[in-house]
């Protein structure tokens, strides 16, 4: 298809904040991004990377990217976080998200992680459907539970 | 009420792991376990730690305990993710918990996280009314997906 998986690297991260911005759009939540170039690069090429990614190019540019990192089960063991998974917009049905998608359980597969998982949402069929396709399980009896910066330090000041 | 919190050491991970079992048959899967202590030292106590918890000391005995660890929102930089809280069956109604949770939330806010999170059993009312009465932001839209190991084996197999 002309496109290449390969590693995020340093120069990428612009292309990839801009991404994660589309995203964000497209998760209705056009303003929620509010990380920086900076930030990215200091979280994820810093002594103690926070996340890895890889990337998809497509003649020169960063159409799609993977970013995912360690977490724990005390039930499983080590296991891999998706946090995002993106295709641009109008490079979809190319097979770009499941050649990044597939790179990332190969990551996992070698790491011998003992879970891949991730959030979907609930009206995103397009993507539940292709999850449950690859053999992947959707949960839908647990919520998620969210303390953000400003609850915190309203919870951490009267406590 | 007589208990401490503090930080977890290696000699606590027998009592840990009992508790990790408790909450398992608590949600309805006993057999989910598949941690063993070495596991939990390894993975606690290695180079590249995954993991770091708090313990509740009753007595002399580990009676609660909160497990957490880094994660990374593309949205908002470092978050932490609670991973367990758990305090003995007997020994709820105590303020155990809260003391729990209140010392995982002063870290998360000496360390600047953008986020703590963690989920919840939907049918786990208490807990989510707990969370709310602590500012906690119940999110209900999302989906959890996972591929368990023996799926990701089957995935890379066929992929």
């Amino acid at each position: 298809m002309g496109f290449i998986i390969r590693k995020g690297k340093f120069p990428d991260i612009s292309q990839v904040l801009n991404l994660i911005k589309e995203l964000a759009a497209f998760e209705k939540e056009p303003d929620a991004v509010m990380v920086t170039e900076n930030d990215l690069i200091r979280d994820g090429f810093g002594k103690k990377p926070l996340f890895k990614f890889y990337v998809a190019e497509l003649e020169g540019v960063v159409v799609g990217m993977a970013l995912f990192y360690p977490r724990y089960s005390t039930w499983k063991g080590k296991t891999i976080h998706l946090e995002d998974l993106i295709v641009k917009q109008n490079k979809r049905g190319l097979g770009i998200g499941k050649a990044l998608y597939k790179q990332v359980m190969r990551y996992a597969y070698k790491k011998k992680a003992k879970r891949v998982e991730w959030v979907v949402l609930d009206w995103n069929k397009t993507a539940l459907d292709f999850y449950k396709s690859t053999g992947a399980t959707i949960l839908t009896d647990w919520h998620l539970a969210q303390m953000d910066e400003k609850a915190l330090n309203i919870f951490i000041n009267k406590n």
